[in-house]
């Protein structure tokens, strides 16, 4: 029997609880021995719910008790969920979160702590939700230098950009009916403006290239400046628009990593992955582009990838050997606003005064106002912009 | 220092030696020591290999080489590919395989064995090719009950279909092409005919519902009798024409396995996936759907795979905990004839008899000798051709 303590009776929490419920017999034939609950830590009683009896305020009980192997953190946050995951790895028990903004922020110390305590951190659930990613990158693809990552990371957001794009509507209307559907928070600013999203492409880039990275050394756009007129543009060129969380190694062995709007190919892969759902696509040396898809987030689909840990835990509980990552060194950082990219820009500006400063340029079918460019820094954008250059929007290509 | 052998330097097994030096840096971060190639067993010589100095023709050197703790086996086949691996298994070695055959044929008794001597026996490469694949399915979806799998599985016939689409050409000449391209073997009848798919499918069968299932026990139907037509109607019915493997578990408990051409429609992730490309989708009760996507053959996707499963097995060289399968009950497995399918029908028979033989039916637009049916069975289609009823083609539809 292992008895696993889940702290957070919110929305993955209880998921949890339901999936290990309904999968018994499926997740028994895997583990070989029963999985049960034996703790649910919340602020909160259950009074209604078939597990209230399991509900305790006391994170000491959790700690102390030998019997409890696994620890599940679905509070979100890092303030006690830091403090309750760091405790439980001393405490000699496995943690399994689903917590990006913890792993994002704590991730380096957190891993060294399991390392230390011969014990597992894993955090599948905290990129793409349901969608295997983390294990695959890991294991699977350990023989292959990693190129790049690039993801449809937050579902909220391509479901309203998605919705912008089919029902031409504007961005704030679209957001009140992801609201309305629950695909968004009452403060959506995390997804919209691309944190979330950020703080996966940090988790990606740790794993692939072995060296933490924190959300605020990453240029970080979202969606909120995105207008119809540039959806109508991406419709002109054929292509869909879709904020990726993206990261790659050049030329030099520094790597980019960066969270934006883009415009993508219509033939890409990403291209046709619409609504709530998320795909990640990795490129290694070996195994050129792999794509994984499916749903980023939801109640049952992010309770999927935590149980799938918390049977890894328990097949392994003397440790499988987990795949950590070191300490950032900044050179191994390229700035953003010097990296070349190709620009989808929406200008006042007459096709003259373009031609005299971007060159030579690829205008949109049935536009006057907007072009591609050749590659080109943001920095290059951001000094036109100030000397007073027409940018109504400067938007990546990814090709 | 790990030592690992190379059964057969063909085109996987050469690839395996490729990436292992291409990509040394990495694997040893991974590892955390160097993993190396100390023999290349095969009955030629390679006097212009840069391997030419490690190539033996004597398996009994390997298998009695302490050193040696990964043997990598991509021989091909089930004769000496099986005596070699059966014998490394009992050697106390780890094995490693990229062969299909081997795993759907003789899988549930070299996973006993490996059980048996604690060693891993590993064959991601033998499904997707470089798409992680096996290992997704079996931990992180460990949560799941899994209620379906769907793929494209093979690259051959995908690029033929594809092309019979795009180009409007047949299939002769398309499987000619294919053979120029180096796509599609000399003798390609494993691939045409459903075969190769048919192992994989079976593979992921067993690690999905913990069954062995054998390639004979599984309806199998190819491309070789899809005609242009057929092409036409797939584009008449605004669908997808694509050779999928597909395995579903019934309301009954029992499960379904088959191969068969598909018409999928085409807002269906599957739907997308052209050319050489394969793709996964598997349902499980808590993650939805999730899709897998790469290349599913040649030299180095296959070979990332591999090693892959050799950083694995040097990783936990103590031996992973593995998911096998046990025997197969036959009461599993539903009668492929007796399960109720959509089908797009194409016949000589006019619209009175066909409304006679099938009642309501949804022709397709622009044609009348093409409907889609309600559910039935491929048994009641079989007596209509019995009958005399004209039935040129029957395709079954992915809804």
């Amino acid at each position: 029997m292992a008895n696993i303590a889940i702290l957070g009776f919110g929305t993955v929490g209880s998921g949890v609880a339901e999936v290990l419920d309904m999968n018994q017999a499926e997740i028994r034939r895997r583990t070989e021995e029963p999985v049960a609950v034996k703790y649910i830590l919340d602020t909160r009683e259950f009074p209604d719910s078939p597990y209230a009896h399991l509900v305790i305020h006391d994170f000491s009980v959790i700690e102390q008790d030998p019997e409890v192997s696994v620890v599940v953190e679905c509070i979100g946050g890092c303030g006690v969920a830091l403090d309750f995951t760091s405790r439980a790895l001393k405490a000699g028990k496995h943690v399994v979160t689903s917590n990006k903004a913890l792993v994002a922020a704590h991730g380096l110390e957190l891993l060294e702590l399991a390392r230390q305590n011969n014990r597992n951190f894993l955090f599948e659930a905290s990129v793409g939700g349901g969608i295997p990613l983390l294990r695959p990158l890991s294991f699977c693809l350990a023989g292959n230098r990693i190129e790049e990552i690039c993801g449809i990371l937050n579902g909220t957001t391509n479901y309203i950009l998605t919705k912008m794009i089919h029902e031409n509507r504007n961005f704030d209307d679209m957001l009140r009916r992801a609201q309305e559907k629950g695909y968004a928070e009452a403060d959506p600013t995390a997804d919209v403006e691309g944190l979330d999203a950020c703080r996966k492409i940090c988790i990606l880039a740790a794993l692939a290239f072995g060296r933490h990275v924190y959300p605020e050394q990453v240029y970080t756009c979202g969606i909120s400046g995105i207008t119809t007129e540039d959806v109508a543009c991406a419709e002109a060129a054929g292509m869909a628009l879709k904020l990726l969380g993206r990261t790659f190694r050049q030329e030099d062995g520094r790597f980019v990593i960066y969270v934006s709007p883009h415009l993508v190919l219509s033939d890409r892969p990403l291209a046709s992955v619409d609504g709530v759902f998320n795909a990640v696509l990795i490129r290694g040396n070996a195994v050129g582009e792999v794509m994984f898809y499916g749903r980023g987030a939801g109640k049952l689909p992010t309770a999927s990838a935590v149980v799938g840990d918390v049977v890894d835990c328990v097949l392994h509980n003397d440790k499988r050997r987990s795949l950590g990552w070191g300490e950032s060194r900044p050179a191994d950082l390229a700035d953003f606003s010097q990296v070349p990219l190709r620009w989808m820009i929406r200008t006042r500006a007459a096709s003259g005064a373009v031609g005299a400063v971007f060159g030579q340029v690829e205008y949109l079918p049935g536009r006057k106002d907007a072009f591609l460019t050749a590659p080109m820094t943001k920095a290059a954008l951001d000094g036109l912009r100030e000397k007073g250059f027409s940018l109504l929007s400067a938007i990546p290509v990814l090709s």
